[in-house]
């Protein structure tokens, strides 16, 4: 389990000998060295990420959130206006029935143009949204939760598989 | 515009009075004190999200970004193999023709038991998204990233519409 990812010179022995590296054993994979901050690309220890051009995976990431957040803004208005403006309620929830919030900016987009008070909606979404993913949204607990949901998840692939297959050894 | 969220007993003077909050003048919203980490719910500055039932918002997030490590992972297996071992990249690529990456841990799981070879393969996708996920994910540039998003897009939504609307003006 400890042995790939992008090496770095000093895990290369065979490439760049020095004689205190010869006498180290290297795991050669996954490198678990805490990043460097430096900037030359000799020093980056990270894996080659193919495959998304001038976008990151984290800009990928965040646009993904982007929707998400404009869904669950939706969400906080439609909730807040159930309580005390049941018309604007009524409104927002028959604009959603005919229009798709995959694509929050467009959705907040179209809203403006319904009428006036769409628009004030449309606005009160904008809010909301900016709100919510400054101050409300947990993002230590993202991080935490997605790395549980990894080694569990691993975890429980790799504990299926093996008891399938003894179970599939021991009936043979 | 401004009274919506969830108001905590401070903020509501009117309900609970006491000689101390009778002076200031409260920002009703978007409120923008730190969160507190009191666990009474009574504390909670935080806007009401719906129809998340036991799960939050950020475990919503948390699985998302797993699917995307697991993609992320297959492209970084995929472009080491390339380089120096053409037929275990062939047989991936072969795998990811007929298997469907929107579900990581399904797509690990068929991997896994498609042939001992594939299974090699499987593992070592499992290694990487955890490594990937832990050490190369910058999660503070997934913040910024977003953040800044949602700044942009609502400029870039209203501007729109201020344009469209005073074009419309000026036409009449």
């Amino acid at each position: 389990m400890e042995s790939s990812a992008i090496l770095t010179p000093s895990q290369l022995p065979y490439l760049f000998p020095s004689k205190s590296n010869r006498k180290k054993a290297y795991p050669s994979w996954p490198c678990s060295k805490p990043r460097t901050s430096q900037p030359t690309r000799l020093h980056c220890q990270k894996m080659y990420v193919p495959g998304f051009g001038e976008a990151s995976p984290e800009a990928k990431g965040a646009k993904n959130l982007h929707n998400f957040f404009t869904y669950i803004a939706v969400r906080i208005v439609a909730a807040q206006l159930q309580s005390y403006n049941t018309e604007a309620y009524k409104e927002l929830m028959e604009f959603m029935d005919s229009h798709s919030l995959n694509d929050g900016d467009k959705f907040c987009a179209s809203l403006m143009r319904e009428s006036s008070r769409h628009k004030g909606l449309a606005l009160r979404i904008l809010e909301v949204r900016s709100a919510y993913c400054k101050n409300d949204f947990e993002w230590d607990n993202l991080k935490r939760v997605a790395v549980k949901m990894v080694d569990e998840s691993n975890t429980s692939i790799m504990r299926e598989y093996v008891l399938e297959t003894s179970q599939a050894e021991s009936e043979k």
